[in-house]
């Protein structure tokens, strides 16, 4: 099959071996892909990651052993858990200690035309909602799972960075009743937050402390900025992994007494529901589309600077 | 008076200026002083920090506008608020903006014959409570308030790092029901510990990932073990400010969306509750005593190697 396969660089397999399904795994025919930051990141070696890239994707289920699932379309959490460990069992696979992650640890990846998934990571896909946006699923839970690390009821957070994620999460608070104030460098980016009544600036100067600040640079300079831009006794998301250490002096953080907590994965119905009813619109962070025979230039352009989200299309069959 | 004063170095000043009593402050005669590893950062330039050293104390009240102080034996919260900042007036004063902080910030510390505080600043201390006891307050009071940034009902905790601090934490968790395991290099100190119920090793290894973990090594070796010590989505308290950036790289907690939380001044009632109904014994902390003509040896002495408390006497009149 056609598949983005990463070696010591990524390059594109056409005759690539199609994935085996094990028990109580689905078999998935990709409909469409997005490319990730994290993806690029895997592309430059970051984790030493080997196998077929992408984790962005809504698919429709070939096989699996519920056959209540054929022919289901569907978007798929990343993190396959072994299902029998304590994390496992208390519902939390996306920490269990021997997981794989889809295009990213121990599991080939969605930018080709199968893979194969737990049957349990499967979410359905509502018939109203198109495989443009179902593709944002993937990401828009990350950037909504922001909301289980601040403090309940917070009404206003200031979010740093406006590339894919920043920009998503931004939207995603908004969405969610909380106000933002979004700090990038574009002004073509920051231009779509406004539309959703997002507040933007291109500094953080003169913005005065937040209670509750994303990072979502990225860079350690962000880091820096965002412990600076967060009240005492606030609270920092950390949203961004990177291939570099992110060094910063976190005695800041102890003056302060700051809670900086990292966030990865979210719920997957839950953006969902938000991609569904309108909540969020995640068009135009479309930037490009690219043919699957193409996948190689897609990951080119998505490394571009200033690209925001690129797509990896499949045949219709 | 006799004071130990920061200036280029640290020295003994044997005339310094009596402290001026301004509105609303307590002039505070000392009685014991104790001396803090922060005392020891800053005798060494952190902060730029000018004046009388030192923060840990028990005294007498002298002069107050309120007369119901004078003649009380006081401890005092080290944070002066501007009283008037919505942080002071939501009772939070040691996060006001401006505030000086007792022999760290902008106010002339209490290894001296005297100094001054708020008066807002007083706890009267206990009259069963004995002076060698009572100064521990302000170290237990920070020790103890690692609990506020904990989840409530956490069974466990992993302290890092036997020094002063670490083992008083760790006494602290334990005397409230938190069962601890402290990790330290120093077999004297850990007995300490063991004494009071403590579980100790000599290291990490082998010991698994802990749910809570408080880190107070103070090196960046430190924290980097601490989150690798703390379970996903656990808690990580930073209890110790240092002179030298606490470079650290933080991807860790983004995947593991570990809680990093900075802990610093605490509830001084709670400690004097705690010293005085026994649920802390301090003393086995105190490895040295020096008159306050010895103010400098015994700063030399508590920068020793292994060296916990060192107190300053004052003469009784």
């Amino acid at each position: 099959m056609l598949a983005l396969v990463m070696n010591d660089a990524p390059c594109l397999a056409t005759d690539h071996p199609n994935p085996k399904r094990a028990r109580g795994e689905a078999l998935v025919r990709v409909l469409r892909a997005g490319i990730c930051d994290t993806d690029l990141q895997l592309a430059r070696g970051y984790m030493g990651f080997r196998g077929v890239l992408g984790h962005e994707l809504v698919g429709l289920v070939v096989e699996a052993d519920d056959v209540g699932w054929i022919g289901k379309r569907v978007v798929s959490d990343i993190n396959a858990g072994c299902g029998d460990c304590p994390d496992c069992r208390d519902g939390n696979s996306h920490h269990c200690p021997t997981r794989s992650v889809l295009g990213i640890l121990n599991r080939d990846g969605c930018i080709a035309e199968w893979f194969v998934i737990p049957e349990g990571c499967l979410v359905e896909v509502p018939a109203s909602l198109d495989d443009d946006k179902a593709v944002f699923a993937e990401p828009l839970a990350a950037a909504l799972h922001v909301l289980d690390s601040i403090p309940p009821g917070a009404d206003h957070a200031v979010v740093l960075g406006d590339g894919k994620l920043g920009l998503l999460t931004a939207l995603a608070l908004q969405s969610s009743g909380v106000r933002v104030t979004l700090i990038g460098h574009h002004a073509r980016k920051l231009a779509i937050a406004t539309a959703a009544g997002v507040e933007v600036s291109l500094s953080s100067e003169g913005l005065g402390r937040a209670a509750v600040v994303v990072e979502a640079t990225g860079s350690r300079q962000g880091l820096c900025e965002a412990l600076h831009l967060t009240k005492p006794q606030g609270t920092l998301v950390l949203k961004t992994t990177v291939a570099d250490p992110l060094l910063v002096d976190l005695s800041p953080a102890v003056v302060d007494e700051i809670r900086i907590v990292g966030s990865r994965c979210g719920d997957l119905a839950r953006a969902l529901h938000a991609l569904a009813n309108g909540a969020v619109d995640p068009l135009p962070l479309v930037d490009a589309r690219f043919p699957i025979e193409q996948a190689h230039q897609a990951l080119a352009r998505a490394a571009e600077k200033g690209i925001l989200k690129v797509l990896v299309d499949f045949p219709q069959r």
